[in-house]
């Protein structure tokens, strides 16, 4: 088996060779794509340095899986190009996420909206997929109406850049900002000290692109447009791991030993709950795990069907590579 | 007219110390008292060094506004003494706020409940503080039924001891941390590249005491048992600066500009709301002001009577010191 990757040297690329390394697909070559000028540095994959070869259209001939792990542009270029040539494309860009004839994928969710027409699969946006699990397990005892989501997501979200400026507004305080919130725009900020309101552009809804991004994936993946989401997205500053203050309100009263139930045992979810000894997620427990962790389940005050819970997962991974690793193994190994 | 401030020299009798040097409270003598550790040591006060003397049952003779800046303990044991000697006393802690005798004020909102024969007055908590000016100032023109408030607080809120632990932490990844979240409890985390979903202790209903304070301080102030407060507290790595992810749900629909317009021109109150500059409240923008800063106003994807909206102050200033020596002025200098 012959994989791709496109943008191996990028935070989310690195991640996704790291796990390519031991992974169980049965990989003969692999092949990094990037633009001219990263065209013949190496990258180490399994005790060997494999040269960066041009991303062209003639590159993906050959490659049966390919995993895009640059930005939207280069996806819409490239990612059509690949699979015209019979590749399997997963891309983890924003660029075919809501486009109705590609699958959204988080596999603990809807592995079965991957038909065998799809040569393309969108991998979700990183503050989505670690919501969109509970919500799925969830959603199987009741009705879920409606979500109010706060989130508190890490740099590394924003790539290697915001990360640098981290470090740099740490060692200098005359360092002046030019990275975040969104390089693009015309303003920056010091995310060092402060937290940020404005994750990706903003719309002209007045909400930003990364609020509507989880509006729209979830309903996508779950095939629900009923379900209401109310999110606001934050930058703080922390280098992996989102967090989110994630309230569910259901068509019922629920009870909390019922929302526990449904979140043990399962696929992607570890439940890490208990108070008593001051335990709940946080960022430094999830770095470099797989799985979505949950805790601080309880009650909303006042309402026996609303329920709080707080949800943390290392972006890189399970928002990122690893649910993207792992479609390919459920479609190359399990299917 | 004679001062006192008991806890000088920790982080709010700082920021007290230092407004205090420009109040037009007609101060004749200031005076610092603390335990017998201190006992000896100066602190500066408009060009002179005044040292600090033994907080005792005879200290208070002659003071006639006394602010208490330490913890509850030493609230409860001697706020009573202080104004048995006839002082008004502004007490910062968490000793009397629920205490149906004494007043708990801000004064934008509600410094009516002051009463004659009030000697000891309540400071909210910090939190609380910042969220309830602005609903104090919309429930003027709408009913006002339930609040979801997540928040993403300073180390500054849990003293200066949480603020060398993160230095020390960005400096020594080896160290191990206890002060955060609660340095008389039992586990202690990183704050630095972390947040920490548990600031204060665990109550037996699953919330921390900080959530249950947001709960029973709005319902105190605005004396309205009906409205639903539903938090989520959460530490972060930021110094200086509370920010709050408010969702307000009123009785009726309401547009922006209404919510926007009770929120201009309002004591305490900066609008600070024009995304299409990127303009919205952050740590960074609040620092050393005394205003609450409020931005990010828009309406729930789909409910026109819920209105989201970031919240930023300084915990310092109007979360604490600022608020404090607000009361002291309004009563003698304003009333």
């Amino acid at each position: 088996m012959n994989i791709g990757v496109v943008g191996a040297t990028g935070l989310v690329g690195v991640t996704l060779v790291n796990l390519l390394e031991s992974t169980n697909l049965p990989i003969d070559n692999i092949h990094f794509f990037a633009s001219k000028k990263s065209v013949g540095k190496n990258v180490k994959f399994r005790d060997k340095y494999i040269e960066i070869e041009e991303l062209n259209n003639e590159c993906f001939d050959g490659i049966d899986i390919v995993f895009f792990c640059t930005g939207k542009h280069i996806s819409k270029e490239y990612a059509p190009i690949a699979a015209s040539y019979g590749c399997t494309v997963i891309d983890n860009s924003n660029a075919f996420r809501l486009d109705e004839n590609i699958p959204l994928v988080v596999p603990e969710v809807n592995l079965i909206d991957i038909k065998a027409e799809n040569q393309i699969i969108a991998n979700p946006n990183c503050s989505t997929i670690q919501m969109i699990i509970p919500l799925h397990y969830l959603s199987e005892i009741a009705t879920i109406k409606r979500v109010n989501v706060t989130t508190y997501q890490a740099l590394s979200g924003s790539g290697k850049g915001a990360i640098d400026e981290f470090h740099e507004e740490i060692n200098n305080s005359e360092y002046v900002p030019k990275v975040l919130p969104v390089s693009s725009d015309e303003r920056h900020y010091h995310i060092f000290n402060n937290c940020i309101p404005q994750i990706d552009v903003f719309t002209e809804n007045m909400y930003t692109l990364e609020e509507l991004k989880m509006v729209n994936e979830t309903k996508k993946i779950l095939h629900n447009d009923n379900i209401e989401i109310n999110p606001t997205c934050v930058r703080i500053p922390v280098i992996v791991g989102h967090s989110e203050a994630v309230t569910i309100e259901f068509d019922r009263d629920i009870e909390i030993e019922e929302v526990k139930s449904a979140l043990t045992n399962k696929k992607g979810i570890v439940l890490y709950d208990d108070i008593t000894r001051q335990l709940y997620p946080m960022p430094t427990i999830t770095n470099n795990k797989k799985d979505v962790y949950v805790g601080r389940i309880r009650h909303d005050l006042n309402h026996k069907n609303i329920v709080n819970m707080w949800i943390v997962a290392d972006n890189l991974l399970k928002g990122a590579a690893w649910n993207a690793l792992q479609i390919a193994e459920e479609l190359y190994l399990t299917r």
